[in-house]
């Protein structure tokens, strides 16, 4: 059963266009073939689907039916990750996707040991779109930036946290009924002491995920499950 | 400030000698010098400690003040991974250790693509101890197989979960109290009905991760970021 994102413009009167490089990567990679079922997600609604014809660049499914998406968070997570080494970047859009992220930003940190521009942007959201795809996702998180932390701390959800190895309150998950939370993590060296007064005059909350050293890859992962709380 | 690990032998009148292939690393690869601190950690005890002299395999340091270790989550968490193609079976060593297992016990899997052999502890065990020191760990955890299925589910804490995407009831935090905890996690393909037939013989409760889909190297560390709740 394969799982794939389109427009809304793709979905017709009982039928489905599935088009370019998502097409090709059912019909090339995939090797779906006619009969096969899947199921296609458009903006908030999940269809599934049985395979008409498979083209180059176009397969044609119909609709057996049709639902609100069923697989996501019931928080929106958006995460403030500072740029890493690409490798490790990827990994975490990856990993943060199949955990519930509702949106990623990435961050110019002062002691992120690289310098992204949006050049990077739509590798980031093709990392996103498959990672979302693999895990079921009723969405793809939006890939946004690299931004300033200035122009980071303005305009997302709140609660707005910052993961401090320092921090004496630990991170939980927020208590049922909050919509959304923001939360930031730094590069490997952490945040430089500029970037913490920052956090703090935007009214940021400093929270730790306890007292082991998690490298800069794997705590926006841990920190992800811990805020989704698997819902 | 380095982290390592000894034996307990190597805890003498106010000193603490470092032998092998960890004062290798910290002499070549770390390039610790004379005068520099560190944590040695041997047995449950935590020691800082200033280094003497840098020798060949030979790293002397002075005691300064010892504790009880402080970094260890409050719950015992075993392990039962199945294996995994290489690359993937060590990173999850390396990400549960920095998480903060205490146990993982390699089972072989009906579905697991790669079949190990015991020849592979060494390698693991060395994954665990780099891992535990990295994250500043109050101890290495223990690398033991590959067994059977039949055999990992002979012998360990109780309760005993197994990571079933069917399963109806999601994983969450044992309450306060609970001391230990053993969850299995397995290969990409899944567990057979066969392997989840002996898993309810052992009376093992089947809990699942919540409705996206994780990879086989990503669920265990999922798992263990909640069954220790960064406690």
């Amino acid at each position: 059963v394969f799982w794939t994102f389109v427009e809304p413009s793709n979905i017709r009167a009982g039928e489905v266009l599935i088009e370019g490089s998502r097409a090709h990567h059912l019909g090339r990679v995939l090797r779906v073939q006619p009969g096969e079922k899947g199921v296609v997600v458009a903006e908030g609604r999940e269809y599934s689907v049985v395979v008409g014809s498979v083209h180059r660049d176009q397969v044609l499914t119909r609709i057996l039916e049709s639902r609100t998406v069923s697989n996501e968070p019931k928080i929106r997570v958006t995460l403030l990750q500072s740029l890493l080494p690409n490798a490790d970047f990827d990994a975490v859009i990856e990993a943060t996707t199949a955990v519930g992220i509702t949106r990623l930003v990435a961050v110019q940190a002062a002691r992120s040991v690289v310098r992204s521009g949006p050049d990077r942007l739509p590798r980031w959201a093709t990392i996103a779109e498959s990672a979302a795809a693999q895990s079921h996702r009723g969405r793809v998180p939006e890939v946004l930036g690299p931004l300033s932390l200035s122009s980071a701390l303005a305009g997302f959800d709140r609660p707005l946290l910052v993961l401090d190895p320092q921090a004496g309150e630990r991170l939980e998950a927020p208590p049922d009924g909050v919509s959304g939370v923001t939360f930031a993590v730094g590069p490997e060296g952490g945040w430089t002491d500029a970037e913490l007064a920052e956090f703090a005059l935007a009214r940021a909350r400093p929270v730790s995920l306890g007292p082991r050293i998690l490298r800069a890859r794997l705590a926006p992962v841990v920190a992800t499950a811990i805020l989704v709380a698997q819902r």
